[in-house]
């Protein structure tokens, strides 16, 4: 009965990424807990760059930054 | 003070649903733990089909097969 | 397949109470939303109330002075 | 390494506000807890007022409401 | 920067088998979506089987249940 | 109504620390988005080193590994 939550600023995950995502921490689980699949979900959270920070500031600032200076 | 979060897959839960769930959860904890409605926050979570998965498939490839199955 | 999660300070809450939030809930989002009691997950997360803050103070201290007030 | 979730109703929070809670609090984590900034991750939830509940309704219906009677 | 968390039930995880959900949730964002393993936060919470419920009832119950139907 | 969770590793986070977390944190969504402190929580949760990862490993094992290299 695992819930695995993977929390990933929103920049394209496409819907096959995501499958791999889950089939990927489905398995994990599985293997490393002996847990049933079927028991087992996963959600996948996609956040705004401008909702997530690191550092202080948010990702939506860091990328525009380093977008400039690799300008 | 509880806070009832209720995630679930965003499949067209109405409004009126909604609503029902809040109060349906906040009558809960007031009744079994006594909690103060005032205080208590339900927040709902919806999910894109394409980000929950179950049994390692996303419910949104397990849905299309369903309904392909059911053709 | 919904995910509830009560969380709730550590107050004391009993293994009875437990069950009857976990029946509650998960009694709720079938008949509101149909939803699958053998996929229903319920979570309590129960919080010491030195880590759980309202009004900008830790619980412990606001029960600690209310008990005191009512002296 | 904190993660600090500030969860919020969707009521029109500005880039700059945002902004202004990822600095904040990871400078609280900073002065308090002597936390590394760098490694420090701030995410900000917005909450539909439709899937916020609070003493046993909607925000959505709060808000409304409140209007009304200012009417 | 993807927050991983793992939420299992607390039945005797060993610190070995830890440290390969840790190893291997890492891992999977590097490879699927190319994430920097530095940048990259697992969470495993535990929960008790009387704070953790499925069909409608605590996993403490439905273990005590099986392990006395086996009996 | 904010909900503010502050995710730590459980390592000797003291009473009077975990206040000035709270108070910083309720007094920051006041500042910044006019938020009541009455109806402010704030969530701080503590996680054994053991039970959170970066870089692919557990704390738990970078804490040890540092301090044998700093011995």
């Amino acid at each position: 009965m695992p819930i695995i939550r993977i929390e990933i600023t929103r920049e394209g995950a496409t819907a096959a990424q995501k499958a791999a995502l889950i089939r990927g921490a489905t398995t994990l689980v599985a293997d490393v807990l002996g847990k049933d699949p079927a028991l087992t979900f996963v959600v996948i959270d996609e956040v705004d760059t401008g909702n997530w920070g690191v550092a202080g500031e948010p990702v939506a600032v860091l990328r525009t930054r380093r977008s400039a200076e690799a300008g």
